[in-house]
């Protein structure tokens, strides 16, 4: 199942916001048994987010985006979605009750920046935000899931959190691991990856990164990642090609 | 002028990286003079890096990626992209020659690993890695720019700050400042910044980011950015917009 997440917001394509919430998103899905296959982000326009929900939904089984919830001239990402995908937008009785229960638990009137809060695709699910006052927002189009989430990482976390269970795909389930090695250029290494890739079959993907540049005292994290029918034999298939890397390795070392 | 990022590699998808090259890259192009309009994000995979060079040449004046240009099997990404835009990879004399100097220095063989490394889109130019060995590479696509970079961060930012000179718009200045406003809700301060911002008749655009939740103790970091023909009138009109924001808190501040 391919999962792709739409981060929403011009301070991210600024750099001014560094995306953690892509990789938490990204970690999250993973582990959920998703292929994350795409990311895409957009700034706050809504043109720009009907671009990216387009080409999200095309290319996934679950779209997750983040960003745009609240309650400024900028939080856009619910009307420009629900507008993108043609389904009407209207007042979500859960929602509203959501955001008022917030509100007036601290006497603050439900103005209409606050209200826009509570305008969701017909037939969407509100999704109890614990932490901040913009409800989540769950629905199916065309058989694709589509969950849109905050911008402010402590929300956007805890409503994803309590999403999982009924996310997450239960036949797959995910593994990975990673070794350390010293003294043994990236490059030089290369073709034991390439083999080692080979000899497991598609049933592992391993991957190189160097934690220091090539050519001084090499450093090269190797990232050994598997998917199986249960966390048993995706740990067991991870491990083995970890443990041959490891051997291998050594081998090189005492060679040289 | 339009940039966009385009970021290769499944450790970022699966969240085991997070993407701060995207948001490096992100900075330097928006103080450049570029809108760095869209981000995208694909696995290390040739019909992906396709899918995202085309989907990037197609909507930009200048196209930046950040992964993929090393010597393991998954760093695909020169080829991919050349194979997707049609034109044919040749030996690089410049790059191969940096790179011969790099091993050589070192008493290192050019394996086919290394060798990799030289083979450029033909009529690219390879730009000096001053850190690592994959130099980096500029070339033309019907009027697009576009520079691939390396994925390590210290290798990627060495040679994108190296193009700085040559990419920037000259005619474009841009500038951003913050001030962190204390005890009013983004909720209620929404109303504010819609108004300033059209105050300004799209010199300047303002967005609040809550650094709290939005019901408890509000910390809103308003930030404000413009473009201008020169640095003087950028910050000119963002700090006059800030002046009025700072004023207006205060007055909000002093009813309560």
């Amino acid at each position: 199942m391919k999962a792709t997440i739409l981060t929403i917001g011009n301070e991210i394509l600024k750099g001014r916001t560094v995306n953690t919430n892509f990789s938490h998103i990204g970690h999250v899905l993973t582990f959920a048994g998703y292929e994350v296959f795409r990311g895409l982000v957009v700034r706050d326009d809504p043109s720009e987010i009907a671009w990216g929900i387009t080409q999200a939904t095309g290319f996934s089984d679950l779209v997750v985006t983040s960003g745009g919830l609240g309650p400024t001239f900028d939080d856009m990402s619910v009307k420009a979605i629900a507008d993108a995908l043609g389904i009407p937008l209207e007042t979500n009785a859960d929602a509203l009750r959501m955001i008022r229960e917030k509100y007036s638990a601290q006497n603050l009137e439900l103005t209409p920046e606050r209200m826009k809060m509570a305008m969701l695709p017909r037939n969407a699910e509100a999704i109890a935000n614990p932490v901040g006052t913009a409800p989540g927002v769950f629905f199916n189009y065309r058989g694709v899931s589509i969950l849109i989430l905050p911008g402010v990482p402590s929300e956007m976390k805890a409503i994803l959190e309590s999403m999982i269970p009924r996310i997450r795909i239960p036949t797959v389930h995910y593994y990975e691991e990673s070794v350390v090695l010293h003294g043994i250029m990236e490059s030089a290494f290369a073709p034991v990856v390439a083999d080692e890739m080979k000899k497991a079959g598609g049933s592992v993907y391993i991957k190189s990164h160097p934690s220091s540049a090539e050519l001084s005292h090499s450093v090269l994290e190797i990232e050994v990642s598997g998917t199986a029918q249960d966390d048993a034999t995706a740990v067991k298939v991870v491990r083995a090609t970890l443990e041959s890397i490891k051997k291998r390795h050594q081998e090189m070392l005492n060679k040289k």
